[in-house]
């Protein structure tokens, strides 16, 4: 199997900035976090976030219109109507956005940052439609992704043209049952050395333990996240 | 999380029949082996191997003319045109034809069973749009999928009004690396107890080595599938 | 590393015989099952299980005294005196004997086989004080062993000067939780066909369910064990 | 199962302090760190590691006597003459020292920590032992053992009798092969906060690459190790 090749760092030492907004990008010395809800589930909700989230200093709101649920009996999001809650929230207080793309039909007009969730990481139809669109894209590593995996699918992307990728470490799937998934941050360093890619953790998902998101993310940080 | 209810074996304590050809069903008292190449590469090829997979009594062929592949540079098959070798090789010798389907739009004309492979086994947009197609689904586990999250999506197929599904283990990812998956034949004996949809085992997959294939298809054979 | 050699199957393709009792061996013709309790915990429960044991065609008795519990205050096992009540409750019936030891001082008199549990396959210093003793020993996979490393716990017995080894797969740790454990019939396949060595399955323990101990069995035996 | 319950911080809100020597604590406000070779393999060796442990600021210096190694084959180690080594090299720049004890038969003499490797954490009988001696003990988390189970281990100590144990991630065994094991900082999180003993962090064995064990270190004292 041929490698990764473009997402190595020796294509680009420099490092990719993904740029989301004017003044706002990923890649680039600022520690950037993104918040919000799992799921947007109306206008009041996604108003209450975007302030909170606006006075904890983060640039960039996220919100799921489109969820890809384990199962067909669990909400399955707002859909479009959704996305315009996010948006108009989010630009009533100058905020990015970021959430989660589906399939190539979903719209996610005005969004900044369009998602691959962990589920479809594999998917390589959604990441060849991703890759022609050229619109940021932050792509999860699956539930059981080798590393080399989740570099090959960020590689979909870039020999598709698109190269605003950011690599997202959400924990992955093993024995342990104490928390939801298991955050690999060796993953993360060995991202950030051996990629150009800018790469972001996602504490929540990956502890499932709402008492573990600072020290985690913490930890994140000083890893290079 | 609402559990899986329509695939339950009370709902259909008889068991479901997915008839992929008059006169030849899964689900029913026959062990039915399917055989074929992975990817569809030329019609020679493929007349071989339906020739062959006559010769040795399977009636089904399989092949993969879209294929999801890991890497991007890996060849991704010959798409529509590649349908059509399988299913002309097939005709020819009276074989039925299963072959996976990545997206809604891809065409598979004349395919019996439409695989759901295992990288897509959470992708519940594809789940929904075969849901509504009514045609045979091989659903395959996925990489890491729990026993649970695999009812799971077959419930996303009957509960979109497709009851023509047939589950298949193909091996799940652990720490093992002597073999290429971990053959889990205990997911197979739950599927035949808790559920009524038939199940099948693809040893080759699972195993990744040569010498195991028939071992293990008799091991999955005596656990019932 | 050097890999296992003692084990392999071509320094004795005729396959190695582990004789339990005059006219009982492992590693011949007969499929031999080993039932009984988890623990031994009083005479009486010792009597039944082996009239049990006996009426049901199985040769050999298991039972723990000495317990290696994950935790503390779990019953320990009774030790030397429920050795005695295991070996008193096989005789008279003519049953051979399968019981764990944790360590050298261990007193197991009259105990056909000593059991190395899945906790211990890693412990050298057990493993290399059971090769000194030349007893029969029923070595279990540990919980998170590779296939390698199994077989190189094997060879620590052989290369000790006791070839006097049973293989047991007890199924190892994922993050399925459908099932205690996944049992891994690939690995029995792999260890028939690589090592000389009896391989033995435990569907109890593997699958934690009591329903699926019999399709288990089945399957075990269809994969050669 | 009864749960762990003398390890739970509510017992000792304070946190415990395993003094190693007069003036070093573990479990206070200093972070400590412990380095050295693997094994010991002879004294120009360790008096080279111990000079350049002491110019590097490190307190402890390490190295492995009796090793449980995974093939018979593999060096195992100098046993006694080693701990001697060992302790010699360290004493002559006033370190303290840790070292493996695989059987409650090793000669140890003058180690301040004696190291329960991830192959015992599981060897109740060894616990047992340590328990009895009431000295500092570095217990490292098991190859696949769960959170809950590792806490476990810990309780057998202290159920003994023994309170001076520092518990120690070494990573995970996953299904993934770019690095060696998965470190799980949330299993330190959760240990720092659930447990009042102190908590260190293997990064070398859990990364095994070296380019990795800076930020790693990085990492889990920003998670509180």
């Amino acid at each position: 199997m041929i490698g990764p090749s473009l997402v190595r760092r020796e294509r680009k030492p420099e490092g990719t900035r993904v740029e989301v907004r004017p003044g706002l990008a990923l890649g680039g010395r600022a520690f950037v976090v993104m918040a919000g809800p799992c799921a947007v589930e109306d206008g009041v909700q996604m108003a209450q976030a975007a302030a909170a989230v606006t006075q904890a200093g983060c640039p960039v709101l996220r919100g799921g219109a489109y969820k890809p649920r384990t199962s067909p009996y669990a909400f399955q999001g707002l859909g479009a109507a959704g996305v315009r809650m996010l948006v108009d929230a989010a630009a009533r207080h100058g905020l990015a956005t970021v959430s989660e793309i589906l399939e190539p039909a979903d719209e996610l007009d005005g969004v900044a940052i369009l998602q691959v969730g962990a589920r479809n990481m594999h998917n390589s139809s959604l990441l060849k439609a991703l890759a022609r669109q050229r619109r940021p894209v932050l792509l999860k590593r699956g539930l059981s992704a080798t590393f080399e995996e989740w570099l090959l699918a960020a590689e979909y992307l870039l020999a598709g043209g698109n190269d605003q990728v950011i690599l997202c470490e959400r924990g992955i799937r093993t024995f342990e049952t104490a928390t939801r998934n298991t955050l690999d941050l060796a993953s993360v360093v060995l991202a950030k050395q051996l990629t150009h890619l800018p790469v972001v953790v996602d504490p929540s998902h990956a502890s499932g333990r709402r008492e573990l998101v600072i020290p985690l993310s913490l930890a994140a940080a000083a890893a290079g996240a």
